[in-house]
């Protein structure tokens, strides 16, 4: 390939590793790389975005380049801001510094902050979008859906016995699965900005729909609670503590309350670990984007199911699911348990796209 | 280690790889393997056995090795036989052959067949046994066992949705799992000498009862067909067909089925296909052995669970299981069913042994 090209892939494969770097949390805000090549391809300046109230990648790579910048390209994995948040917009910033060229993987998708690549080229700035761009979306897959379809993307959990119970017929469930199996699903909880449940559960589990680390302590950072439903919350509930922030969405519409979650809250990943009722509203109303099944070696006869009633009747109704990856969970020290011996299995399965 | 010592090691080990011989059929016979040693360590004879109907493993390790058997070490897999089947006594042979030494792994625990070491002894030659024991038994794992606790073992079989359902409301259940998940269970039931099942499975699903290779044609030999329960099976079922012989036993009790199969038809290992009533009975019987699940990767929301209600009130009674084995089923080409682009898992569990 040409020379210019090449040197610019190679830059935007450098951003994309940029962005992903290690410790960069996954929300609120979307992960961005930028790497800053002088006219003689030279590199001249990188950054990345770290995080909530840190610089953007562009304004991080502008000032590691200092006067170099003039002339410079900009090769970034985000089409910069244009709007000004915590930071001003990074599309005057690179204006003001001179840059002369723009190349963009992703367009932002973000109703708020879209248009940047417009100022740049009516400021004469030479831009350009869409190198690598489906590699950049893969830095930020939750932002990107929840930008694009005005929710947030949805990874519904759940725990079953190898014979497809979630809780046994006394309605216990401590514990299906084991302390590897737990730790595992604390985890996940991390990467969503948004666990959700429904007033029943919170009624009769009473979650207390934390992060904790593998210590049992809570994160500093932790997703908004959310509690779907009706029914109001008794005051006791350990939802209702201060450990991170609850709120009650009074609707038993997924769709509205997901739109809710998005256009109010800025929510872009919902964990969602509801009982079997809200499961299968989710299900029926085709806003589960993501299953995540951990499966224990047990059999209990009787019990409560994992989903209910989804008004299919045949079995050529059946919901087909994509398996895309599983994962065996060894035994691990929990607190004694008997289901702490248990090798659970973790299944991550997606919905079919139909044809 | 001694040098006799550490040939009659190596002897028992090439034995053992012997018996294993690829094409060695699982039953109805156990697979043996025999190897003879000159006084001065030189092997003059191996053989093993071929299958029900061919000589047994001494016999064809003596007649390789002809007048050099006199004063040789046998070093047989399985202690050499004392009745007369369709051979006659494998002991007797050895006297005859003039071999001075006989070197078993494991005792025969056939009730019919033991006494070998006994008559060998008295014979004059020089026995012992226990030599790779484990080992041994690993060759022929369910004749082990039935000869043992005089009862066949019991592999339960059971396809599942991911939430745990075998069959939707309406009853239908072809297909839950894949054509790739359905030929593999072929290749497990032709590992068994008899398919078990209750009346209302017949009654209900109709099965043939049949193995079958990988075009839908039946295997030369099949497992005798039996079918639990105090029912009549209506003589248009398809397993009263002619592919393979059906035994009915009218009895609801799991054990006493057993027990008749190994007492009065020689079975040794039952693949257990029955329903959710009859898997209950099996399992609070305690005569599940082996778990073999097959996980679609579909949800149902309603129907038939794979196991019925096995009085177990609250999660802390669940019955554990530990899983020795997980086998991802890719698609393969089907008769076009939606199951058959399905990701299938293949999950081999053992109940486990409480302390």
């Amino acid at each position: 390939m040409a020379e210019p090209f090449a040197r610019e892939y190679d830059a935007m494969c450098r951003a994309i590793e940029l962005a992903a770097s290690p410790g960069v949390p996954l929300w609120p805000n979307p992960r961005v790389g930028c790497v800053l090549l002088a006219p003689d391809g030279e590199v001249v300046g990188e950054g990345y975005h770290h995080g909530a109230g840190t610089p953007h990648a562009e304004i991080e790579a502008l000032a590691a380049a200092g006067d170099r910048a003039r002339g410079a390209t900009a090769v970034v994995t985000l089409e910069p801001c244009n709007h000004t948040g915590r930071t001003g917009p990074c599309s005057q910033a690179l204006i003001e510094a001179g840059v002369a060229r723009v190349v963009v993987a992703q367009r932002d998708p973000n109703p708020v902050a879209e248009g940047g690549l417009e100022v740049l080229a009516e400021a004469g700035v030479d831009v350009e979008h869409g190198l690598l761009a489906e590699d950049a979306e893969r830095l930020n897959p939750a932002w990107t859906f929840a930008h694009r379809n005005g929710r947030p993307f949805v990874t519904w959990k759940f725990a079953t016995t190898l014979d497809g119970r979630s809780a046994a017929r006394d309605g216990s469930s401590r514990w299906v699965t084991s302390a590897a199996a737990r730790r595992d699903t604390h985890v996940l909880r991390a990467q969503c900005d948004t666990m959700l449940v429904g007033t029943n559960t919170v009624a009769v589990d009473d979650p207390q729909l934390t992060v904790r680390d593998a210590a049992g302590e809570p994160l500093p950072v932790q997703p908004l609670r959310v509690v779907v439903g009706n029914r109001d919350i008794d005051a006791d509930r350990r939802v209702l503590d201060d450990v991170a922030e609850t709120v009650h969405l009074r609707t038993h519409d997924p769709l509205e309350a997901l739109e809710t979650l998005y256009r109010d809250h800025g929510r872009h990943h919902v964990f969602f670990e509801g009982g079997p009722t809200l499961a299968a509203a989710f299900l029926k109303a085709g806003v589960v984007d993501e299953v995540v099944a951990y499966v224990a070696p047990m059999l209990l006869g009787s019990g409560k199911s994992a989903v209910g009633n989804l008004g299919i009747g045949t079995i050529g109704k059946a919901r087909h699911l994509d398996l895309v990856d599983t994962l065996v969970l060894l035994p691990e020290d929990g607190d004694g348990d008997p289901a702490d011996t248990d090798i659970n299995l973790r299944l991550v399965l997606r919905p079919r796209q139909e044809d």
